[in-house]
């Protein structure tokens, strides 16, 4: 197949990739590329009328690579590169690649900052090429036109024109497209670039996921068709996130998010569950309510990136089991008491109108791999994106929601398992808690001398002890605590010894401050005075206790299967470990011990996966033999976890050391308060007493 | 892979393929067939519970293969088949192949003569076995239950088990299967054989046509399943045919047809196109009429076999191209004018809803591939039935209708045509003409001496002479003359020298019988009195002139194509050709000269090729394979054709001699008229003017 490679051919370099050989004098810069793997776009098939192709020569020597690389070593821009950039505009640097050849040394560089990125640059905190390989591929090709003599049919002739002008054997074609087909092919456009005589120029949008599917032609366009998008989508149980992406540049024009409407059938999954068994209809009610919201959001996105709906080719979903099943229109039931099965725990393959996404007739959706029923694709969406299974250290990976997932691994083994951690961490079940919102105190302070608190509010920039707060706090008012802020408080409220390690509200300090005052048989923390009036109570912080306790519980007996003492980092994915403060959730012991720096928030890694397996397949492939290979533990069923549950209600933790916070947090001295049964201030324990009752 | 063959191990011989090969004593007899390739269905895996793998033991000494075969040489009927026995009865010397082993020499009979038949015999006139390789398998397996510990889903749990079983990899599932399958798994039936403790029984019927396609579970059901049907179908113009066959044994269960309504719309195929040219919705209207009347003709065949139609898990359709684009939903506007270009020329694959065909709601749907714009999927059924690229010698295959498909060739090159015969061989267009019905005349004869006819009518055994005829045909009445009549009532008058070989009714012979008398200008003859009156005119005359003379010149182009001189057989395919005799259609030079003996009909050919195709895959790949090599001839643009037209106007034909004809039937002493212009009989021609203008 290769040809002898001359070492006294030119030298070619590719960046950034770093690929590089050696080709004779005329080879088309393209064809180096592909043969090197390399992957520069193409539509019009080395026509130079799609510009996909652009590259650029970087002059200079490069020692390093023993390369002098010039404009002098590729050939001059010929008629073709004329004509493009008369017709479209090419930047002066620029070149198509399919046009210019090779005529010495030469470093290229595959731009990555315009519409003919090979790679995708993501935005904000999560800076990650993702190599794009969709499953989808734009093939411009010129069909003969039908001969008396040459009896094959139009389609035939079109699959003709596709094997031979890109390789493609054995299409299949996706069956709505069958009466169009002569329609599509007889439509001439006056705009586009002139066609072989007696040849009609359509581009066909080819699907090949697997390589053992056969490809499917799922769309046909009259003349060049040089764009196609297509969605990541992760299906939350209170939100849905959306991207809509460019499949030809890997760039994302639009991300959005809508509530779930499943909402209003059950505020949690398992009354969601609940719903469906109570109700013969159900299930479909639920299934077209999503469906519905998710047709809503692509409107969104697209009325956003201005891009027509029909143009999106592919999609990509992922979600935690019960709103997959829901969506896939499969009754959740099973999964709502054990054995917790799964109807399909395997990536599954549609085309988007099968499941009344309303997409171009010919979409394709795909669903990632769930990795158990009670870690779904939307676990397996993070995954693949943090990807703790590619780590060298020891990874652990939490997303933190009404079910915590958590999974703990490095290269040689993975391990996951779900932990019921229950909303409080969204603010519910909490006296003054509310979602994530204008108004909510997101920051907590408590000063350890006076014990009065300053805060923070979300969508004012100051803080409540700062000059002219309640001039700014007045617009959006203080209406209650979030997520964050309920951890941090709590966390204060031990940093400064208003709770012991038991979570007890040392009623004592009542004398000290004002603040802590008795409210029935326990003692409450007043954070503010005013309307309304939020306090933290005795129950509160059982209620984080108990959550907290829940996911700690989860990662400990996911560390002993490991035999790890320690994580070597933590990564926080979904919405709340992006407004969490790594070392609040620390000092609380919701996560083990670990160096803070490595401790950090990962966003939407659903959403991150989804994009990746949108983007290439090859992460497809790469996250379904994962799952397999990632063991599920169920916590419930391990003998100890009730001890481990228990020991991880104290803060941090009752048995487990925290020597790296320490380093960087002045943990309070050990102070065990027994919660009082009578009117009185609760009994002092001494730390001789607790330290009989550890575990050796 | 394969163990080496010891020659001293048992030597087992199959019967009727005649397959033979030694397999070391105690080899389950299904393993030796499975070896061989010889075709034994199962459905339950070897479990002896579905009956499928039934086998006898021939005994004697069968010298020619040295093979002395006894019932000692297989192992004694074992728990298994005697449980089998008691439940559903095994004929005292079938054997389950999947329990009974090998002991010694054996000579195995796979019955075809049951409901475990592997090949099936066809009724009636064509007696051919299709050996069985049907696109769906059933597969029952015995699915782990879900454990908390292996969190793989239950239809992932079904693919293991289909992988480990079956050997079937890479499975997708019909997606309307997804919501199903966890209530199908947990589904018990009282009266199937005992599950494993802790599996689910079900039956998966596998899909898998072409072997570069993965495979789809398109059905599951409880417990085993053990039948599966199919459906073979042939939409004409005016008639739909379909065979529901069992998958399992080959067995046709009922056959049956109905009119295709389209009729409405416009009696022949091009005043359809027309119909769909003028009116906006004419495609859909003509569309949704064939799909309904396939529905209605799918009950009808089941009522007939009293089948679900829900267990359909395949079909296949052919039709001409005109047809099969409105049944599959593509404008045929493209077919009614040149280069007659397909949509789509090839096979295509469906699911039978995707199409509004209601069977199981995993049936697959094949239609044969095309030939070109004239010569259909339905041609390309009889091409696969009657396998002229499977003969040596020279076969001819035409299917008269109101157009006519034409083959001709032998292995080493088919050549193919279309003639537009219109619709005068089906009565339509000749005074007394109407379709063959109870009533119609059928058979004609013309006494030579007398000129008097005498007829036969559908429906009555009588001739029309014999006695007690008129008393037969009092209830059916003669209502007036089918297609097969017309051929011989012309053949016979041209026999009996009452029209001259160019078709002109002689009125010198009104002298000699009244039943010849002046019409207009012409002569006319009289077939019957009375009411109606049947009268065959000139114009009648010339009606049947120009149609056969379009199909012979069609015949006579292919065979200048394939540079022969006459053909070796010659096979009439649909229901023209049932009903007509070979001679006098050879008398008329409607067919070339041939061996009488070597010219057959064989009714339904399309069908039959659709009923293989529906049976053997590999028959699909035969067809899709063939109809590449096929040469499609445009007869209207070989400059030729004009004259070739002219020549076989005359009865046989001008130009080309019938000698093998002329052995068998003594054809009239040429007589040369022309068509009067005035209103005295026509001038007669001596034969040496008629000879000059015969080409060299």
């Amino acid at each position: 197949m290769n040809a002898p490679v001359n070492q006294t051919d030119p030298l070619i370099l590719f960046m950034p990739s770093g690929k590089r050989g050696h080709f004779p004098v005329g080879t088309p810069v393209l064809d180096a590329a592909r043969q090197l793997g390399v992957y520069v776009e193409s539509v019009c098939g080395g026509r130079a009328t799609c510009g996909r192709c652009q590259i650029e020569v970087q002059e200079g020597n490069f020692a390093k690579h023993k390369i002098v690389s010039s404009n002098d070593h590729i050939s001059p821009r010929g008629p073709k590169e004329e004509r493009y950039d008369r017709v479209r505009g090419l930047p002066e640097h620029r070149r198509l690649s399919c046009s210019a050849t090779i005529q010495g040394d030469l470093v290229i560089d595959v731009p990555q900052d315009t519409v003919v990125n090979a790679q995708v640059v993501r935005k904000a905190a999560v800076d990650r090429h993702i190599e794009r390989n969709p499953a989808i591929q734009l093939c411009y090709v010129e069909v003969d036109e039908p001969d008396m003599h040459k009896p094959l049919g139009d389609l035939d002739r079109l699959k003709v024109a596709l094997e031979k002008e890109w390789g493609w054997k054995n299409l299949l074609i996706a069956p709505h497209l069958i009466p169009q087909i002569q329609k599509i092919l007889r439509t001439k456009l006056p705009d586009q670039p002139e066609v072989t005589e007696g040849k009609w120029g359509v581009t066909a949008a080819v699907h090949r996921d697997t390589d053992s599917s056969r490809p499917f032609i799922t769309a046909v366009y009259p003349g060049l068709k040089n764009e196609a998008y297509g969605i990541a989508c992760d299906i939350g149980s209170t939100t849905i996130a959306m991207h809509l992406v460019s499949l030809l540049s890997g760039r994302i024009v639009a991300s959005s998010g809508a509530p779930n409407p499943q909402i209003r059938f059950g505020e949690d999954l398992m009354s969601r569950v609940s719903y469906v068994m109570m109700n013969p209809d159900g299930r479909e009610a639920m299934t077209k309510a999503v469906r519905e919201a998710v047709n809503n959001l692509i409107g969104k996105v697209c009325d956003q990136g201005g891009v027509d709906r029909h143009d999106i080719l592919d999609s990509v979903f992922v979600a935690n089991p019960i709103m997959h099943h829901l969506f896939l229109g499969i009754d959740p039931t099973e999964l709502g008491q054990a054995p917790f099965a799964l109807a399909a725990s395997g990536a599954l393959q549609y085309w988007a109108h099968e499941i009344d996404i309303d997409i171009n007739g010919g979409g394709r959706l795909y669903t990632l791999p769930c990795i158990a029923g009670h870690v779904g694709a939307d676990a397996a969406g993070a995954a693949l994106s943090e990807g703790p299974y590619r780590q060298d250290k020891m990874m652990l990976l939490v997303d933190v929601g009404t079910n915590a997932e958590i999974i703990l691994g490095n290269r040689t083994r993975v391990v996951a398992a779900s932990s019921p951690t229950g909303p409080a961490f969204e603010g519910a079940e909490i006296s003054g808690g509310q979602r994530a919102a204008p108004g909510a105190i997101e920051r907590v302070r408590i000063d350890p001398e006076t014990l009065e608190p300053k805060f923070r509010v979300i969508g004012v920039d100051k803080w409540s002890d700062e000059e002219g707060f309640e001039e700014a706090a007045g617009e959006v008012g203080v209406t209650g605590i979030c997520g964050s802020a309920i951890i941090e408080v709590v966390a204060e409220m031990y940093l400064t010894g208003i709770i012991s390690e038991d979570g007890v509200v040392d009623g004592t300090l009542a004398a000290r401050s004002p603040r802590i005052f008795q409210h029935g048989r326990t003692f409450s923390y007043l954070l503010r005075d005013g309307e309304p009036r939020l306090v933290i109570t005795q129950r509160d912080v059982r209620a984080i206790q108990l959550a907290k306790a829940a996911l700690y519980a989860g990662v400990k007996l996911l560390m002993e299967k490991q035999g790890v003492d320690h994580v070597d980092m933590i990564r926080f994915a979904g919405a709340f470990g992006t407004f969490i403060d790594p070392k609040y959730a620390m000092v609380l012991g919701l996560i083990p011990d670990c160096d803070l720096a490595e401790v950090k928030a990962v966003g939407n890694a659903s959403g991150t996966g989804a994009l990746m397996a949108l983007l290439n397949r090859g992460h497809r492939r790469e996250i379904e033999d994962e799952v397999h290979r990632i063991e599920k533990i169920e916590t419930a069923l391990e003998p100890h976890f009730q001890q481990i549950f228990i020991d991880a209600m104290a803060l941090p933790n009752k048995v487990d050391p925290f020597p790296r916070l320490a380093e960087q947090v002045k943990l309070p001295p050990r102070k065990v308060l027994e919660e009082s049964a009578s009117d009185g201030p609760p009994r002092r324990r001494s730390r001789d007493e607790r330290a009989a009752r550890r575990p050796r």
